[in-house]
């Protein structure tokens, strides 16, 4: 849709908005801030913003030097270090484009990012030359390797070649580098998304949409200078959900996760205490295994000036409400997607509504996803395209756009269909919206159950089947049935310490909130859930390696 | 300078800025919180943003019906009202162009005003009537008036014609209104500095730059759905120092202050205390005043929830360590123009100036004019046009750049000197910028008091000045000097109470900051001081008529 001119002055002339502006600003005034990155010796590597900008002016000459042009695709495979950081402005303040990609993707499909986007060098950490160097067996593209390490490049056995060392690089840089005044359009980042089905889809982010996106989030999430923010979120994940380039708008202390993982929880948690962390975020699956270790804490950590974002699927209501209990912290419930750019909704209170409702209706509230962020238009559609209104109730399509949504993915002209003409992303996400502007997720579009021509929100059971105490993960999808077309199949992984559960405990459950016709047809106990590689609980396998269960019985 | 374009794809279709969105989104998540508009009787009256919301698409069918059309320029003659709410909103939503004059200027100014900008419809409130009728003397531009008015239209008596109601207008229009999907860099807004020489010079703000200045302002002043915001700047200084916009995108609660003045401080007083206020704008004239009101009374207000952003004038260290301990409430010094919309510093703390300074410093430190806001680019020159370090010595011209800095003024050719080629405004302000960010103004560059080759702060000596119990205001300018070519002059006010002050008491005070031979030549005693439309020191006034004091001693 083109716009309608109105009285345009030499204003128009416009000052182009541009990422690197962040932290050219952000070192004027928060010179002295701190900057911290856990290193695999659970010691921190600590420095300035000053520093660190200093960095990023060596990484740009290095680039430079390298050969790097503005235009070109650099492909990132990193841990979330102070080096990733120093990545995050250095490389697309030069004009070039950070691929952010994926550590947890089989080689086959970072083979097919690399292609589709374009990239001639590869920035990755030491420990990830494994997976580069199987990436390299299939694919050739990438002419040159840059290692971020501490030994001499020379100690370094490796098939990759030739390799540079991120250190001696930045060593041997000059710390002045004159930024280039660049289109706002240019490409700032790409992510590219895998979901459940079909290639990975790239969307590339303009220095434009960060830069608004990165406002946003700064006023959603009420940040300022005195937050201390936890990257705890992959920074290959959405922009490490925007909070790199959030947190430096407002000069907050950053402490960098390093790489880590679920056996690292407890000292995540001492992290969290100790260096006085205020926001981070987190997915549900996180939230609960770090709640199970702390149950089993002596002494609870204070988490009283702690708020988690927390994103990917929906946290259970036990959850949240344990977590504050024994330790203070509070869960945002936040939706978000690659198309998205991290965030499209974020759950906070309002006055009247603290004022209003009862504490288990706060409850209640917190567990949707959450205001659709101010900027964003949203709507929701019927089947058959029909706009439905925001009454609590009516259940629908989410559709988006604004100045940071997606219009579509860079070339992949067979996924038009997920876009609408007039500029909408279509979420694939069924929900509704409340009166006081409240999103709840009711089911994914295309994991629907739809049982002789009635829906099952099979994400409301599995919220319902995790409020158990026996119960640990819970996955409920449609498989086909003769009689009628599909029903539920349950999954369900027990917590520690707890044997079995009989079906009958499960039904009498289920039934607080359920029709009888909509229990499951079938459950079945398991040692883990199939997941994709951001984590989500992975519903088309599931489906798919279920699909006979309930024909032959 | 042209921007290098990087890696562009089809992204470049961009979501436009509009400002109608801010609203259109804020009643999607606010839709019950509260707007409050004090009436002449001293009642409020309330509504809500869903209320406004309904109100604002009326107003567009209105102005359309009246046969405005996208691009057209619109007068707004108005006080502080829920209806100037509505129009900040529904005037430019529609694609015209919102021209707001201060009601304050002369006659022949607000004729230059209308003839520059182009307006032939002028909305304006009953009271002002008078005043457009003055003009309306010499100026027939304006074709017809919407009065903002509770009396039957028939019952006004004016010479103006033909006049609508606004609230019959309103009243008659339908409450859906489509909003055209506008080009970003077509004009929300004009507003036009007095300045002290020359003609009126406008400002146009396009709606991208209102938008992210918006973002900028939130941010920067930590605001979040829990202020309760009062609109006690004049709406027509600067769009209300952009208060009007901010507090819709966190979706404060508003309160509109009416049409006041001095005399109605201890109402306004009342207002904060009662209605909770938590931010307010303010200039350092008001708060004085306010501050002397509380003095008096027996019971102090209490304003411990309320940050005053104080703008206009540098606020005495004084008044804002006395309201503070009278009343709680912290003033943070601000720094902005019309040209560089509203704000261009603010003055936080950050957690590290808490732990380092002592009290006393940190009293210091909030007399300087605060942190530039980040997003803009700013540079101090010499003389000579050299860039001048960040150290908090060295002082020269502010010069700054930014998404919403003005860069020219519009069809104004002879001012292009105040703005530099690389897109740069001459802020005509002298200061040095320290290495924690925080800006100090110095002086006006043409306000400079130069004795004898060497530099007078005319600033720091009416702030030391003031700091006298018996001096209420200060000016000090410099006057032609038959040897030293300019020395300086103050003039003083001294507070009720207080007959006389010796010249001796006075040096006494300025020689703890100031050398000898800085010390005015001349001290006169002055009932009040000369101020410009927007209440500023009027200077240049002051240097004109007392030209010669010094010549004929």
């Amino acid at each position: 849709m083109e716009p309608i001119r109105g009285f345009i002055t030499n204003r128009s002339r416009n000052y182009q908005l541009n990422i690197i502006n962040l932290m050219k600003h952000a070192v004027r005034i928060y010179a002295r801030q701190e900057i911290l990155s856990r290193t695999q010796d659970g010691s921190f590597f600590k420095y300035t913003y000053k520093d660190a900008y200093e960095r990023m002016q060596k990484l740009a000459n290095s680039l430079e030097s390298l050969g790097v042009k503005i235009g070109d695709k650099i492909g990132v495979l990193a841990w979330n270090t102070h080096q990733n950081f120093e990545i995050y402005y250095g490389l697309p303040g030069m004009g070039a484009v950070m691929v952010t990609l994926n550590l947890r993707l089989t080689p086959e499909d970072l083979k097919y990012i690399i292609k589709h986007s374009g990239i001639k060098l590869l920035i990755l950490n030491e420990d990830l030359i494994p997976l580069a160097e199987k990436i390299s067996e299939i694919c050739t593209d990438v002419k040159s390797y840059v290692i971020i390490t501490d030994k001499p490049i020379i100690d370094l056995r490796t098939s990759l070649n030739p390799i540079y060392s991120y250190e001696v690089l930045l060593k041997e840089a000059s710390a002045v580098y004159e930024w280039p005044y660049l289109d706002e359009n240019s490409t700032y980042a790409a992510c590219y998304t895998t979901g459940t089905t079909g290639k990975p889809k790239g969307v590339y982010y303009s220095h434009r949409v960060s830069y608004i996106q990165a406002l946003a989030f700064c006023i959603t999430a009420h940040m300022n200078i005195y937050d201390v923010v936890f990257q705890l979120v992959p920074m290959f994940h959405v922009l490490g959900w925007s909070l790199p380039l959030a947190s430096v708008y407002v000069g907050a202390r950053i402490v960098f996760s390093g790489k880590w993982n679920l056996d690292d929880l407890e000292e995540m948690t001492d992290i969290i205490v100790k260096e006085g962390i205020t926001l981070s975020g987190a997915v549900p699956t996180i939230l609960m295994a770090m709640l199970e270790n702390i149950k089993k804490m002596k002494t609870k950590p204070d988490f009283n000036r702690t708020r988690f974002i927390c994103g990917g699927s929906e946290p259970p209501i036990i959850l949240m409400k344990e977590l504050k209990e024994l330790t203070g912290a509070e869960i945002q419930h936040s939706y978000g997607s690659t198309e998205a750019m991290a965030i499209t909704t974020l759950n906070t209170s309002k006055p009247w509504l603290d004022k209003d409702l009862t504490e288990e209706e706060l409850w209640k509230l917190k567990q949707k996803q959450g205001q659709v962020v101010s900027g964003l238009d949203v709507k929701i559609i019927d089947e058959m395209g029909k706009k439905l209104p925001f009454d609590g109730t009516s259940s629908g399509e989410i559709l988006i756009k604004g100045p940071w949504i997606a219009i579509s993915y860079y070339n992949s002209e067979d996924t038009a269909d997920l876009f609408t003409e007039d500029g909408f992303y279509k979420t694939g996400d069924a929900g509704s919206i409340d009166s006081e502007g409240y999103l709840k997720i009711t089911d994914r579009i295309k994991d629907v159950i739809k049982s002789g021509g009635e829906w099952i929100s099979s994400i409301d059971m599995e919220n319902l089947l995790v409020s158990h105490p026996a119960i640990l993960e819970a996955v409920v999808v449609g498989v086909p049935h003769p009689k009628w077309e599909e029903r539920p199949l349950a999954l369900i992984v027990l917590r520690e310490g707890f044997d079995s559960l009989n079906k009958e405990e499960i039904n009498e459950l289920l039934l607080k909130k359920f029709a009888k016709w909509q229990l499951p047809d079938k459950i079945l106990f398991v040692d883990s859930i199939p997941k994709t590689s951001v984590g989500k609980l992975n519903k088309k396998y599931i489906r798919t390696k279920y699909k006979d269960i309930l024909l032959n019985m």
